[in-house]
């Protein structure tokens, strides 16, 4: 089988992928629709505006064809913006065999239409969603570039895909974990950006460590209640897609929905909070739509909730913890939970 | 029924503990075997050894008499050190009423036994272990004092007792829930501590963010599994007792376990570590009796594994770190419950 790994795109995550895979594989060929990104990948091994001072290894070549990238590879790895997977998945089709492992590391929704990565995908390649492997977990991508220890998950279907990732991947500074759950991982990742927002707004109002442990944890509960709605299996939210991710991104000021939400809880307007950005906060739409989906199913999600009304309907962030900290007493577990344990138990 | 609520001893959790039972109920009566510290609070309501700079309600009373203390209290909560518990609990049994009921928020094992505090406790009291509650969470006690947001679970196999410790501690700053699986809570808040000093040695070492949510989602992952071999629902290490109070504990210098980790990752020995601290380090104890218990009964623990080795054996974290990594390729969910979920899903 062929050597040659194809990764599409070069942003930061995509560069930080690539490094790994150029330890494990020969060649790894980049794609990239911005010539002078290529020319300095190839000519200075650097790629300076996603990743400032980081040399690439020599094993990284870059183009801005396709064809060029794809032709040949056992493994092509797509790591575009959710907003525009659809039309890189729809330029690789030409390119693409049924053979070829394909796995992508992106995280969010398709805005429009609120699919799922692997869905997109998978619609446009024609292959089914069976076929595709996510790669998710906890990894800053500058810690990765520099050989910080780091451990994701990657999830199919197909265990054999899955096995197929891992293989890929996995070396002594990256451990790769496999998982059957798609669904699961794909919107652990997502949704965890909810989380990751209530947490920043939760710091904006200098509450302290008991609260946003707190809010990661009932927060993790009601994602992954929403998720098992969904098809996920609740026990990929307690993972590294999961609470993993929303440990790193709601304890890091680099994360944009922390750093939005802190914004808010120092009560920032939304619209102020936004044109600071100058980029999409994931966690913004995200917000939106589970919350449409927690109400059209009858799902619970409080946190959710108010973070909901503090976005969208004016309520003060203050107010919000009220509510939260106010609602009729509770159990921890799920009921469904706490009876499956007991009977099997028992 | 009275409206005397009862808690022994008076150090900085069972104070702070004591401020939030003083928001809901008219008196809170404080066992302290040590007479000036009883004087200082009942005169000048602070208790400036364990929380320095706080004012305390007037509501809570001190006495180093535990018939004082106790008799004709609706609850007893008691906060003594793991190592005391036995002790306390025994004064504690002659003024002990069947009606009352008994709260425990102590973390840790008792040292010679390695039981749990609820069967410590029901030993000296002579009644049934169904009758204790455990409180637990991630809950700075500095935090609570300062009415930040605060969330615990209260856990006892009778739901009746742990919706009476619910009711009892529960106000619009201290959210409590409650859970059936009372070793799972006290299991939980004891081994988080072996993945406190891991955490602490990751940062020791330098590592990132990326090692460090590694290690609280697959150390979460490993006491879990242990916990379900002694009886534990697998969720509840999921939630407040669990990944909720390891958040905590792992992300704060505040943490001494934590500290301890810090210490030895960066190539301090333990002898060193231990006199520096000048105080009990829970989690090297725990890690011993974790890793013989996970010996005898097989289950797979290659965190504890690697922290028992750095702390007994003279392995250097590094090579630690270097054998987690190096681990064979794994799946991320155990076998039983990836094949639970296949079922009920399909």
């Amino acid at each position: 089988m062929s050597d040659k790994v194809a990764l599409l795109v070069a942003g930061s995550w995509g560069t930080a992928l690539a490094t790994v895979l150029a330890a494990n594989h020969p060649q790894v060929h980049m794609w990239t629709r911005n010539p002078g990104q290529a020319e300095e990948i190839n000519l200075k091994h650097t790629n300076d505006h996603y990743l400032p001072g980081i040399v690439l290894p020599d094993n990284i070549v870059a183009t801005t064809s396709m064809e060029e990238a794809v032709t040949g590879a056992k493994a092509v790895v797509i790591v575009a913006p959710s907003s525009g997977m659809r039309e890189v998945s729809r330029s690789l089709k030409a390119y693409w065999k049924e053979d070829m492992l394909c796995v992508h590391a992106t995280k969010g929704f398709e805005t429009e239409t609120m699919k799922r990565m692997s869905t997109v995908i998978a619609e446009e390649l024609g292959c089914d969603e069976g076929r595709i492997v996510v790669l998710s977990g906890p990894s800053h991508a500058e810690e990765v570039v520099r050989h910080c220890p780091t451990t994701v998950v990657v999830a199919s279907q197909s265990e054999k895909e899955a096995v197929r990732a891992q293989d890929l991947f996995m070396n002594n500074d990256f451990r790769v974990y496999t998982n059957r759950d798609l669904v699961g991982v794909e919107l652990a990742g997502a949704l965890k950006n909810i989380i990751a927002l209530g947490a920043g707004m939760s710091d904006g109002l200098g509450y302290g460590d008991n609260a946003k442990a707190a809010l990661i944890t009932r927060g993790i509960a009601e994602i992954s209640r929403i998720g098992q709605e969904l098809g996920a299996n609740p026990m990929t939210f307690a993972g590294l897609a999961g609470i993993g991710d929303l440990v790193v991104t709601a304890t890091s000021q680099h994360s944009r929905n922390w750093r939005a939400g802190s914004m808010l809880g120092q009560g920032c307007p939304l619209q102020e909070v936004l044109d600071s950005m100058g980029m999409v906060v994931e966690g913004i739409r995200t917000t939106q739509a589970a919350y449409s989906i927690a109400t059209k199913l009858g799902v619970q999600m409080p946190i959710t909730d108010q973070i909901y009304h503090v976005l969208f309907q004016g309520r003060s962030p203050r107010d919000a913890v009220e509510a939260l900290m106010g609602r009729d007493p509770k159990a921890e577990l799920e009921k469904i939970t706490q009876e499956t344990w007991e009977q099997w138990h028992t």
